[in-house]
């Protein structure tokens, strides 16, 4: 473990807590891998998969739903074979883009077209700094993901069990996560989509938070994940059945790794992805026609050494560029996923990794990232000093996608006349206008000589971030919220869980 | 430091090491974020600068060649005005795409179209290591990182001065190094293209070399910086002009820090990097029409707090796909740069910064990307470890751009019907077939859980690198060279280092 830099009050704070809230628009072609013919073979073999194999619905209404909708339904069996018409015609109401709703309006989200979204780090069970290495995730430590993704203006929702709180009771504990994410957040929030007492607990808790404000659209989300292959459970159908017909948003997404619960070769691998998701999004529509729903893709590797999934690989990135331009033909926005890793440090491997995840759903337009900042070890393991590491990363794609202008006064050709052969523009006019604002200014990344950055205490990256998230803690001031609502969702808080007191919530 | 783990001889070699020598293709569309009329501002911007400004020439045949191809030339100002149609015309006979040799033909390169070629950290005065810290570089550094460079199959070229060997006399440095290169690597050489004797000088070793094979193109070359803004130096002017005229290949590399060697706004930037490039560009060909030659960029931003140039932010990838989308314009082959850091360890920063440079210019189709292993410290020091990091990196867009194949094989909708919903791949025939070859398989990054690794030493990435290239060099052997090349080699070298002694080379 590295050596613990001091830390003190700042000099002055962060660039990154200077950026200001937005969603980057990426203007530039998304990069197809797959060419149409190819997009179309995916399509057509994840519409034989619904076709032929089917899929297991583990709930009751769920295949209520599907039979009278018209697929073919086995109900001892909990299996339903969709055909390619009822599947087209019933995600066809799911919307292109729309608007989700913050607590603070300056921080209602757009998803879907060119825009980006990036999430934190969310269900991780261990919580690790340079400080206090991994050990089981606290609500302390939670509460803390929480102060910093607030603060982070790159990191675009709030709340997301960015480290599950082991020191709480199972039965009330997502009562109590999403009560830290009102109070200290007002951010976009996601909870739980975790069968129908969980959900419907999460949607009222979200609207008490909202008072007597009641947005035009959906206020709370999760992401639902397939138990690939090719099977929903009981749990996971609650969940989008909950919050599909309460309007609010699922980002359906099956967790595939090739090899495991997939085929191996990556067509295959594509083609299951597909067919579940889709059974998924249809299944939204037929519950509530125009919910909010986000094409999901998960899909990597499995490691054949150790048997764990691996990130960071060839294999990840070709499946988040073809599932990009496989939502992209269904209309539908795409949910990817962004700083993965199986590094144990937030180290060269991480960042690495990271990177990767990253540069290839951003290149291939993903619309919504999850696990963008945070997250360590396959999703184990959330890192403050990585949390850190990524909002920086975040911070320069904002930036990337600003362009730059062509135009007379930049093309500035009267100073390169000027400055001439040899010159240099270091004091001109044109220089001295521009450059306190010109390029982006990094806050872990060093730009020092040797000498002042050993006089600095010759840090690596990982300590300067331990340095940012502690004086970021020093500086957190939670955003204002009516008193009113405040006791309205601890009076909430309070009765249910002792309601719930023992009672065991897995499934239901 | 990190503390430096105990090397021994590796059970199995890395699987970086089994990796075949091939040049990937980039089979997707480039990424433009330029629109067609704005290529056409920054083209029209740069003939009014040369046309206009125009350019110093600080090299007397250098102006000779300009005035005989009918440029405005004053002799005493050492200064030259080209107008677009000798631009235009001259640039003409550049070739497209063409073949690089190398000593060993399994090492040879074609350079331009969809093909990506990594070189390796170059012009670096320190060396650094975990058991080493940053020292000026030596001749047992350089050969190091010789070796390392002729073992990783994913480095394309051989030696290019990775570190400067401190320790041997200025004056024969030159001489030191290529012989080295040439006994330690078979791989395609780049030496300094500086001045008309030492240029010479590599050109003469570099054919010793190929003994009595004389292939039909180069068989080496380098970068020639102009020392922006406006400016060809005389020894770069004498390195250009040797080479070109012995159909050697020249990169021609304006280093532009915006705010510093050009104006502030990106637009003028790119505006004068392209002028001094196709000013170089044309030279080369006036000297010898079909001469191989690469449009070059390297632009960046200057850091306003230290002074130093910045890598890894927004300012860099939009030079390196302005750039490749300008080189595009022209029908020029584009070299761009690859693992440039600020960061002074191989850590978290590092390797943030460096996947920036490389996802950007190979996003926009850079054909040769320079300093794409070992590079640390704003190009001040080379870093062993920094280099395996690195070429794990360049391993893995290797196997990306290799694609996948879809077909009824590969989508196996029996295995996905045969294994059904709840089920696994694990024991498959389709997965019992595939799975020794079906996924990159890392060296340095690794997939283990928190337990195997922790018995594994819980390493970080760095400390991993640095077992590997301790390893590397226990397993090097030098690649065959008949003995006849070897002794002409060490006769050259040996009798022009007598006659170099003491000779000052700096501009000659």
């Amino acid at each position: 473990m590295a050596s613990l830099p001091p830390v003190s009050k700042p000099k002055r704070p962060s660039p990154l807590l200077s950026i200001p809230f937005r969603q980057p628009q990426n203007p530039w072609t998304p990069v197809d891998i797959l060419n149409p013919e190819q997009v179309e073979q995916l399509h057509n073999a994840s519409m034989e998969i619904l076709e032929n194999t089917g899929i297991d619905f583990l709930d009751d209404e769920a295949l209520i739903i599907w039979e009278k909708a018209g697929a073919k339904v086995d109900r001892a069996a909990r299996h339903v074979w969709i055909d390619r018409g009822l599947i087209e015609s019933a995600s066809a109401s799911a919307p292109v883009e729309f608007e989700w709703y913050a607590r603070n309006p300056a921080h209602n989200l757009h998803i879907g077209g060119n825009t980006l979204t990036f999430g934190p780090c969310g269900g991780m069970v261990y919580a690790s700094s340079l400080e206090e290495a991994r050990h089981p995730g606290t609500l302390a430590d939670y509460e803390n993901f929480l102060r910093l993704t607030q603060m982070a203006p790159v990191v675009h929702f709030g709340p997301w069990e960015q480290v599950t709180p082991q020191d709480i009771e199972v039965s009330v504990r997502h009562l109590q996560r999403l009560r830290s994410g009102i109070l200290l957040t007002d951010k976009v929030l996601l909870e739980a989509a975790h069968g129908r007492i969980i959900s419907t607990d999460n949607i009222a808790l979200a609207k008490i938070a909202f008072g007597a404000d009641s947005p035009p659209g959906p206020i709370i989300g999760d992401v639902i994940n397939v138990n690939s292959p090719l099977r929903y459970d009981k749990r996971m159908l609650g969940g989008l059945i909950t919050y599909a017909r309460a309007g609010q948003v699922t980002m359906i997404t099956p967790f595939i790794l090739a090899g495991a619960t997939s085929p191996i070769t990556m067509a295959a691998a594509l083609a299951q992805q597909n067919a579940e998701t889709l059974a998924g999004v249809a299944l939204t529509q037929l519950v509530n026609p125009g919910a909010p729903v986000l094409y999901g893709g998960f899909t990597v590797d499995m490691d054949m050494r150790s048997g764990n999934p691996a990130f960071g690989t060839p294999t990840g990135a070709w499946a988040a560029l073809a599932g990009a331009q496989l939502a992209r033909r269904y209309k539908l926005p795409y949910r990817g996923g962004g700083g993965l890793t199986n590094s144990h440090l937030p180290d060269a491997q991480a960042v690495q990794e990271s990177q990767w995840m990253l540069w290839s759903a951003i290149m291939g337009h993903a619309n919504v990232l999850m696990h963008s900042a945070g997250w360590l070890e396959a999703g184990l393991t959330a890192s403050f000093e990585k949390f850190i590491l990524d909002v920086e990363s975040l911070a320069i794609f904002h930036d990337f996608f600003n362009g730059f202008e062509i135009n007379t006064e930049t093309l500035a050709l009267d100073m390169i006349a000027q400055v001439g052969p040899g010159g240099h523009n270091l004091g001109t006019p044109h220089t001295a206008k521009r450059f306190r604002h010109a390029f982006y200014e990094s806050t872990i990344n060093t730009r020092q000589n040797n000498k002042s950055w050993l006089d600095a205490g010759g840090l690596d990256a990982t300590q300067r971030a331990y340095v940012i998230w502690k004086q970021w803690l020093m500086e957190y001031t939670p955003p204002p919220l009516d008193p009113a609502i405040r006791e309205a969702v601890e009076d909430y808080v309070a009765r249910r869980s002792k309601e719930l007191e023992n009672v065991e919530l897995y499934m239901d």
